[in-house]
């Protein structure tokens, strides 16, 4: 247990737009020693989230953000090495919001125990089975309120949270599923792969407008928000009445250096009676019973073949940067995660 | 009943900005006669609404325009004097849609009776007592389901229906009652008639989100939100945890000849798990329970000295659209109606 065994990236200092390698440092330090009710988590698993990007802003919005000189933090999956609290043992796999190096030590009650009982590879646990899935089921289905024959629109619909609603949309008896994506691939994938009905490409040559008019003809009554700005407002002028807007994310406005305008016809909630309603999967993580039927549900539909999800694992720690990044310019195809023990000295 | 008997205020052309004089035209035409399962009533109150301006545009969003030519429409209170339904006697005092003119024809089903027991006088039934009162009652109770203990902030808290708001959230038990308005006069009214703890003058040299900070340290959990614009995005500023806005009107956005931006921060519902839900009062008045109760509360509140509401009613129907306009340019003092049977020659 050397000073330098623990690989982390820093912040070097706060970027403006697109993660430079020259914001982040590659540095090595001590393995942290865990205090009295905390864990020594080894990490296998770093996973590609947008919204780490936002940690790395002076005001990330709802964590502290990242100091400058601070690791970089994001979700991992990992086994425990040490233990210090009854409630967990060594060799327990967990996963929990950790940091981008080889071993990461915090309160036990910071990580949850992998659901291994539905024995699967360990990289679905970042998706399907982990807080993609849950974001995907709690969001439609808690927030959104998704319901038979509801028209459904989803933006981001090949990322890894927008490629399961869709289908979880159909799953639930929604008449008609339409995506948005950016690029006629990511639109091939929607339809091909995901389910939707019709993928409409937001960079292609069709005004967006027209086409949620033409895919929606009666309007909608459901979308799932991951991307915000000019996606929100064209969805907002074909909401149906009493119409429900879950507002996943806004990955519109991550990275971006000026306020992101927002939507100017808000009024269509009042002349629709709709709504707008933001959720952050946190807030049914420490509901056991709510995640243990999400969970139960997903991998039925995993197991007799009406829920597909792709992952993206690419290795090396050294990498990561250039990794994360794919999630801004749309090189990767499924969940991006990183698989980081193999490439470790210890 | 002759072919001029009827009074009425005809839309000339569209307005660009506030209702000129030269955007209508006061005409006289014969007395319409009911067909088979409608009302024939003649006109006492005209209610000077501000969405009424809505309806001189082509897209007015959520009713069909006024045609240019056409009668300006809106609530009116009436007497039947000719009854083609069983479900109303002649002498019987009405609500509902109706028109700027003395009498109007329509759908029996589309005139409310008017709650006359609770004993109030007349135009208490376009305020308190009427659409105004449900819809602070309904917004805040429904919509916003306000709790014990919350803090709300209303805007417009000056207006018919956010002089109620206040009133209302304080008998719900807010812990804090903070409104907005317009104006050192309004927001005196506010403090010192409607009880709110503060009332913030957004035409005043404070900058509104400065003074929100202040008034709410620990954050908002109710926005009750008449105007929209900048108002609605400074209140997302300082949303608390689950915070829910009721979004009534966007009186910022009446009579505007370019689309009203909207909020920049709509990110922070996500951050919050808040939401935005627009509603419409018009969706409860056939829910004749929830009508009872809601009308019932609000007597008691009245007659036991805990709710105040104005009246400004003012009279002659030839100066109706000037007495509209007070609406837009602050000019009144409590809910606009317009009495308009004592000047006319039948």
């Amino acid at each position: 247990m050397t000073a330098s065994a623990n690989r982390q990236w820093l912040l070097r200092r706060r970027p403006q737009g697109p993660v430079g390698r020259v914001d982040l440092e590659l540095a090595r330090s001590r393995i942290p020693t865990p205090a009295d009710g905390e864990l020594l988590v080894r990490i296998k698993l770093l996973c590609m989230d947008p919204t780490i990007r936002n940690f790395m802003d002076a005001d990330p919005g709802y964590k502290a953000p990242v100091a400058v000189g601070g690791v970089i933090r994001g979700m991992v999956v990992g086994e425990v090495v040490e233990s210090r609290d009854p409630a967990r043992s060594v060799g327990e796999l967990v996963w929990g919001f950790g940091e981008w190096s080889d071993y990461v030590a915090g309160p036990a009650a910071q990580f949850f125990a992998l659901p291994t009982h539905f024995g699967h590879p360990l990289p679905t646990y970042t998706h399907a089975l982990g807080t993609i899935g849950l974001t995907a089921h709690y969001g439609l289905h808690d927030v959104a309120r998704v319901r038979p024959g509801d028209t459904v629109l989803v933006s981001g619909a090949a990322g890894a949270v927008g490629s399961l609603v869709g289908q979880m949309a159909r799953i639930a008896g929604a008449s008609r599923v339409i995506g948005i994506a950016g690029g006629s691939d990511k639109c091939r994938r929607a339809t091909e792969r995901y389910g939707y009905d019709v993928c409409i490409d937001y960079k292609g040559d069709t005004a967006l407008d027209a086409a949620l008019g033409e895919a929606f003809p009666n309007g909608i009554d459901v979308v799932f928000e991951n991307v915000g700005g000019a996606i929100l407002e064209a969805a907002l002028n074909h909401l149906r009445k009493n119409a429900r807007v879950a507002l996943c994310g806004m990955i519109a406005r991550y990275g971006a250096t000026e306020p992101v305008p927002g939507p100017r016809n808000l009024w269509n909630l009042v002349v629709n009676t709709a709504r707008i309603q933001g959720f952050l999967v946190s807030d049914i993580l420490r509901d056991a019973a709510r995640v243990d039927t999400a969970l139960t549900e997903i991998d039925s539909w995993i197991r007799t073949g009406r829920l597909r999800y792709d992952l993206d694992v690419r290795t090396g720690f050294e990498n990561v940067p250039d990794i994360f990044n794919c999630l801004f310019t749309g090189a990767h195809t499924g969940r991006l995660v990183v698989q980081i023990d193999q490439d470790r000295a210890s």
